[in-house]
């Protein structure tokens, strides 16, 4: 059966899309942090932050069954659905973050705010980190450190060095945030130099996809300090921290102790349905809507935004943020019972936890990839991130429980004990 | 009521953030072709492309429902919703073209088609008309001719001039292929000397955001011979004229009459899901999918993929190609029995209709936003296009009824009534 849909998947999307594990999995259904493949075996889902509040939540499925059936419009005629969902929205940030731009995805957000900064500085450059990943729109995946487009890697993006545990920049953990800042200093100069000057600086204020490498509360003041000095703006990407998944904070530049120009949101704030955004002040929004004229047909749609809503009142109701905090803390505590040589640290912020794996110092990369397949074949879901893709990656979603921690973290020291030391 | 929904939008989106009407209509739900506002007064809808079933047709909103509640996660585990929606898309595709990448809006596809490409070529320049959209990522604006972009148009993007009924191309309609294809050969010389190089042609197959100006099947022919010489590709974008609605063929390219390398989807594709796509050749999938790492988490979900096969099961049940050729018909004959000295000329494709007004041969701009006005105070929806916004744009739902084109063309003749001659 696995076969033939790898068969077919070839034949109907060409070569080279991505899939998981050695063996794919073929799900059918999902409930709660559970997943059902074909043959109805169940798999406990400890990576997926799309289903924030849980596989099909039946708030959220009603919400877009309901909306989808009375309205499914765009936002050039009025509709309250926008604006409900915007009111509930900023109230929770701060910072002057007042103002909402609906996108379906969180490329397209993430394409709009470095648009914003370009808008209000007039310049082109930006500033990320050199293993990060923040879209797939040409623009921001200019970001990345993927292949190069076609033409070569464009002048007026500078990527610094992302923090790293291992090997820490400066030489050692309390060095990292000023010889961060340092590197983003150096390439605010080039940008200058180079005539695009510098507009902007984007990160996940958790640096997720760099494996979250010993970064603690006030790790960006240095690189803050020196981007206002510049007149640079700075686009806090929370599509991986946002909407309470951390625990202590419902957004990741609150933990970090920042404030944003501009965030952007996408996976998690529809519980999988395509809707995405942008958050900015006043001024950094009106800017850009004078500079562009941005209209997104299925933006901010009356169904996107009950999709929207319905995930924010469950996060309330359900106390999600707070189960984040506590069972995120449960889970961590189980993470660092496990014991193996292997193991070179265990952190996590609410219910985001990360294991990296080195050997000699190095990392263990193979070791990690095996891991992640131990887990698949005992149905557990995770991943793995890091630059060399050997830090372990357990994201699930907010509804997780003791009860399934417990079995996570049964399987995951198995896993463990079959991997020689 | 609308006075306080349009303060809470200046307040919570920001300004500038487009509305249609003067007087912008408060729209709280649908069904078919019509639309009904707070105070439950019904409009026709005759704008509407992306209701392109009707307006919350049951079977999407069944098919978006139910899957909602099984399972919505992403194609990096197997399931059947994307092979069997691609098997059923390909084959109403000709030209090779038998490969399929989900996206969630049409910006995002033919920002994805772009780099499609200049993957097949290793080339990065462009060329579209100079009165015509695409989308609104970074990239693909980059192709209309909006506001200019910080930095200033990119120099690798050649705009060439849309062919125009009042102003044709070369002096007359006729000459108008043949000169459209002298400014493209232009283009692509100038490409080639910046050391951009030539990598693609994207164009909207019955060019509607042109106002559908004076173009009939062969128009590209002497194009296309230029494009293929050079070696670039061509790109349809089918967001408007595709599935079905043009009536006499699936497709805008096919009634053109041309074989485009890479046809992207949009609007209609889900009938307000935001689903979109882009179909290709093997060998140009295979060269996108491997210069580029491209995923895309909401792309080809399963409910995005259940909305679309529903749209695309609609549309041959209720034979709704079949309506839009009887119907379109039916409309365009009823819109030339109106007579007005401001008529310069009306013309359709299926349910696709523009009337062009000029006065002493120049465009009757004001008169245009004069007619969009009284239509909608008389509870008609409909738009205008056109490079100086004179054409009247007519675009219903596929489920559009003789009734409903008496009630129009009514309205309209009422409506024409009111302008001076």
């Amino acid at each position: 059966m696995e076969n033939e849909l790898m068969a077919r998947r070839a034949r109907l999307l060409g070569p080279n899309v991505p899939t998981f594990y050695e063996q794919p999995v073929h799900i059918t259904r999902g409930a709660g942090a559970y997943l059902w493949d074909a043959q109805d075996q169940r798999y406990l889902d400890a990576y997926n932050n799309v289903a924030h509040v849980g596989h099909c939540h039946p708030r959220v499925v009603r919400a877009i069954a309901d909306q989808a059936a009375t309205l499914n419009t765009h936002t050039r005629y009025l509709h309250e659905g926008i604006l409900d969902y915007g009111e509930a929205l900023v109230a929770r940030l701060d910072h002057g973050l007042n103002q909402l731009l609906m996108t379906c995805t969180g490329s397209e957000a993430n394409d709009v705010a470095l648009r914003m900064a370009q808008a209000v500085t007039g310049k082109r450059g930006f500033i990320a980190t050199d293993n990060t990943y923040h879209g797939n729109t040409t623009a921001v995946a200019h970001l990345s450190t993927r292949r190069p487009p076609i033409g070569g890697w464009p002048d007026h993006i500078r990527r610094v060095p992302a923090p790293d545990s291992l090997a820490p920049l400066g030489g050692s953990l309390d060095a990292q945030p000023r010889a961060f800042a340092a590197n983003v200093a150096q390439a605010i100069a080039e940008l200058e130099t180079s005539g695009h000057g510098f507009a902007g600086f984007m990160l996940c204020p958790i640096f997720a996809n760099e494996g979250m490498p010993g970064v603690t509360p006030g790790f960006l003041n240095p690189t803050v300090e020196i981007i206002r000095q510049a007149g640079g703006l700075i686009i806090a990407d929370e599509v991986q921290p946002g909407f309470g998944r951390i625990g202590s904070h419902f957004w990741g530049h609150d933990w970090l102790g920042f404030a944003p120009d501009v965030v952007t949101l996408g996976k998690p704030m529809g519980n999988g349905h395509p809707v995405a955004g942008v958050v900015a002040r006043a001024d950094v929004m009106a800017a850009f809507r004078e500079a562009f004229g941005y209209f997104n047909t299925f933006g901010g749609n009356p169904v996107s935004c009950a999709a929207a809503m319905a995930v924010l009142q469950v996060i309330d109701d359900e106390e999600l943020q707070q189960n984040a905090a506590e069972i995120g803390a449960y889970l961590l505590q189980g993470l660092r019972s496990i014991e193996h040589p292997l193991i070179a640290d265990t952190r996590g912020l609410g219910l985001f936890a990360a294991i990296e794996l080195a050997r000699d110092g190095q990392p263990a990369s193979a070791e990690a990839g095996q891991i992640v397949e131990a887990m698949r074949n005992r149905h557990v879901l995770m991943g793995r991130v890091g630059r060399a893709q050997h830090i372990l990656k357990i994201r699930p979603p907010l509804v997780f429980s003791r009860q399934e921690v417990d079995f996570l973290i049964d399987q995951l020291r198995a896993s463990f004990a079959e991997i020689p030391a």
